[in-house]
């Protein structure tokens, strides 16, 4: 597990309590990945609508999930607290949270492509501390904070790093739905998004984790939760790049993000951005 | 490899014919997997463009890929045509073609998503006899024809099957970009999709596997070559869908395509876009 680099100190923890951490997250995105692989493509699940107006699919295997991965949690980190997707808070004393989405990106999970993931964030007040985006289907995790920033899937272990790209016009850029949050914000991605060199859709949190992994360049949503963007803002961090909201503050909270492999490319987006 | 189910007689075609088709396309599409996995995500590929007005990248492992397949197919069958994306149409005397496209979905490629897939077809004047649609990153592979209806990956191998949805409000439906060929094709895409239950985008060919293996709906295309659909079109007619142009003919030398999962569900889907 690479013990000998993991190191809290930037967040003034413990390497031992940082190795605790990272072997709790792996622990508990190991039982997500059991039981998001059991009903994936399983045939009929059984799902519920959250937003009446919306097609916002719950499926038995999010709810198993978080409650597998919260059981790990809590049993191994009893005074840290944790913000779940499905369930109620609960409560610490340690000042250290964990922020789950067991199955980020429903829609893609019930229509089979391997582009959703299980998110897993350990944040404190200021910061993400550590961070996972795994993708149970293919087998693939990636991890970044506390000294980390790797990849570990079909191709082996890498280590993670955004790229170089520094213009608009060179830039390859993500999002999940062409109809960006509202329509303001629909209209400010595609002005970003004409003048980049590519614009892909549909890849749910699997294009954070291409960004970090050097891949592509921007990413940008709107309407998120805290729980969608924790996990892979530290990923992206560890990797070199730069998550905010698209006035460039901190996207810790969610809402409107803006990933970006660095600083270059981050700011030139953001001039685009920070005018919706 | 399930060799007592191989049979070839829908074909005019020998069983024991048809096995060795069968075993020269797994060992054409084996080594297009090490090619392609070789150069994905291995930072910067040689690519030209092949249209001077886009963006469609030819990657190094486009080329390799393709090559390792001919050598494969010309060896173990000579008498074969040979239909290929990169390379020059190989005559044959036999009356049967191999197309291939070595990678199908080069954006995704050279973005690093697991959707781009090998694509492989074995048709005569009629019919395409058997089909692959394999996706080298995460060890995916969707066999159909000749009596075989399956999938090998992650979850081991399991058959192949379409689903039942009758009605387009049920429907998932799945194109690769908003942009769908021409204008007219778009707004005929947009108007057929705005009836489904959940449009999704950016799966390349993968799109197709997952209508194949029940997870989807409805694909649909325009602007393709015939070796961009020969492949999944077997996968998918051997699983019980029904692969055609906008207009109900044909779909094997590409075009408006038009996947289906069943006969119900295209003629709904046929009746929108029978109008662009």
């Amino acid at each position: 597990m690479n013990a000998q680099k993991i190191s809290g100190q930037a967040h003034g923890v413990s390497d031992a309590e940082a190795r605790d951490i990272v072997e709790t997250a792996r622990a508990a995105v190991d039982a997500a990945r059991v039981e998001t692989r059991r009903y994936f493509r399983g045939g009929a699940l059984e799902t519920t609508s959250k937003l009446a107006e919306g097609f916002d699919p719950v499926t038995v295997a999010d709810r198993a999930a978080e409650t597998a991965m919260r059981e790990i949690i809590s049993a191994r980190r009893p005074d840290d607290a944790i913000l779940g997707e499905e369930f109620p808070v609960r409560e610490g004393t340690s000042g250290l949270t964990w922020v789950l989405d067991p199955i980020d990106g429903t829609r893609g999970y019930i229509s089979g492509t391997p582009t959703w993931g299980v998110l897993l964030a350990v944040r404190n007040a200021d910061a993400a501390l550590f961070g996972i985006v795994d993708q149970p289907y293919i087998g693939e995790r990636f991890e970044g904070g506390f000294g980390l920033a790797e990849v570990t899937g079909p191709l082996g272990t890498a280590p993670l790093g955004t790229r170089a790209t520094h213009t608009l016009d060179e830039a390859v850029i993500f999002t999940t739905f062409p109809e960006v949050g509202s329509k303001e914000e629909g209209v400010a991605f595609h002005d970003l998004a004409s003048r980049c060199k590519l614009t892909r859709y549909g890849m749910d949190c699997y294009a954070y984790a291409l960004l970090a992994a050097g891949q592509v360049d921007l990413v940008v949503e709107a309407g998120l939760n805290s729980y969608d963007i924790l996990g892979p803002l530290a990923v992206i961090e560890a990797a070199g790049g730069v998550v905010t909201d698209w006035k460039g503050n901190s996207a810790m909270e969610g809402g409107r993000v803006l990933a970006a492999a660095n600083k270059d490319i981050h700011a030139a987006a953001l001039e685009r951005l920070s005018q919706a």
